[in-house]
């Protein structure tokens, strides 16, 4: 099959503060040969980018550099205004495996695009989420707290050299902190009831971080223009916690409240197999080869040739 | 969305028996951009071969008349011996659409290419499945019934006149039946007991023969190897009669029967929409939109660009 990955860059450039800027930054974007830019989406009150990229492995490594370094040239963080945290020029480079290529290439790439803008372009970074070298930096909040301006301080601490580089930030260019993660999975389940205290105590125990799913995170919310309660999920690794298995878990749960589900939904984009995953449980299908199986792997990779 | 057309036609000729003219029809298949062969299967025993082609609608009808176009060239039907039924040299040519295609749309090819084989090639025709011009020929086997052999009195008959050309075969190539169907996906429910009438009571409930869903072919077996019955089934247009529809109707009648669904089980190739059919129904998906939200359909897009 193709190797295929994700780079979601956020730059700290906005179309309607910087459009010359912004159309530069597209243009090394559409440079790379087997790089397709995706999606672009830019807001002028956060003063922020966001493109979203898709391409085989050596493609990607080299566009994620080339509009590092674009960036570097056109932005001065130093007059940076927005309403979005942002430590550097480029704030954040994910790398998300998409297909055939497993987090761990991710990491490895996201490690050699950090050492190449230390040398080429000498902003350091830092790794996060499954590149991270800590568990404190796998949170982008937290490498990212005290911003740009606070950088220079926060490098000096004992405990926040960056992974890549000096002590110091780039006097314009600031800091980065760059990356691999799996795909993530946004999904909300609604509940038959007004109770928005029955959502957030089955988030509670389903998300990871008070005992539920490893790959989970979850909240409870009330839509209400709905007048009901809402699971809202980002599922950070659909491998590892499959969307049956949560959906049944609520199901449990929500009977065990004295309610059911109404209905759910997925927001923005998932990958297949998440969805696959659910034809596979709930038709108890044996011996199902996915990527052999299903038309749609076979039109990528010869769509790929 | 690139629009995508598979293309299965079926040529009396194997690599066992004329190797040469196997793989000059290979040479053709291989000779329309944007046309990608697939799949090439070739049994001598049938002295037989299909192929599985794939691409966008303009190369499909060209490559379908091209291979008529060389099969022609390189068989003699008055010299064909095989065990699989036949009447032509292409013996069949069903048009399947893939991605962003009607069945319409292909019914419009299958009539273009019928009607250019027998201007340019006096090869005549029957129209079959979804673009047959009569209940009768839909089916297949009807519309070869006599075979080759028997063809030149068949045609003489008043209501088997060819859907395109005259009521008389081509000297050596024969006829072929030319048509459009939805893609068909092959997929068995396995149940917790050895008694096949209760599988056979459950295939005659939910196919369409006996009343049951309009777009399922379904038989009782038994698995002898596990000691198990198994309700087999052909879906033949899955837009119309789902997979978690007949799958819940088989629920509903093992119970009925004491019995129980131990597993199921897809045969070759599925399109992902039947099976995100599986995700929509039991997530009770709210508004979802498969074509935007599965990352795999802008994968397509994208590599086709």
């Amino acid at each position: 099959m193709a190797k295929l990955i994700e780079c979601v860059p956020n730059f700290s450039l906005s179309k309607e503060k910087d459009e010359a800027g912004y159309n530069a930054l597209v243009e090394v974007a559409n440079s790379v040969p087997g790089v397709t830019l995706f999606d672009a989406q830019t807001d002028g009150n956060h003063n922020r980018s966001v493109f979203t990229l898709v391409g085989g492995p050596a493609g990607i490594e080299e566009v994620a550099f080339q509009l590092t370094k674009k960036a570097a040239e056109l932005i001065d963080m130093n007059k940076h205004v927005g309403e979005h945290s942002r430590m550097g020029a480029t704030d954040v480079i994910p790398f998300i495996p998409t297909m055939d290529v497993t987090v761990a290439e991710c990491v490895e790439i996201s490690k050699r695009v950090a050492q190449r803008i230390w040398e080429e372009l000498q902003i350091p970074s830092f790794l996060y989420e499954d590149s991270a070298t800590r568990p404190e930096r796998k949170n982008l909040a937290t490498c990212r707290k005290g911003q740009f301006e606070g950088m220079p301080e926060k490098l000096l601490q004992p405990e926040w050299a960056p992974d890549f580089g000096e002590r110091k930030i780039h006097p314009t260019a600031g800091i980065t902190a760059i990356g691999a993660r799996p795909p993530l999975v946004a999904f909300n389940v609604n509940l038959a009831t007004a109770d928005v205290q029955i959502a957030k105590n089955i988030a509670k125990v389903i998300r990871a971080s008070s005992g539920g799913f490893a790959a989970c995170k979850a909240m409870g919310f009330m839509l209400e223009d709905r007048g009901i309660a809402q699971v809202s999920m980002n599922m950070v690794n659909t491998e590892l916690t499959s969307l049956p298995m949560v959906y049944e878990m609520i199901r449990a749960l929500a009977d065990r409240y004295g309610t059911y589900i109404v209905g759910s939904e997925l927001v923005g984009l998932c990958p297949a197999k998440a969805l696959l995953d659910c034809a596979e449980f709930y038709l108890k299908l044996e011996n199902f080869d996915y990527k052999n199986q299903v038309m749609e792997y076979h039109l990528i990779d010869m769509a790929m040739e």
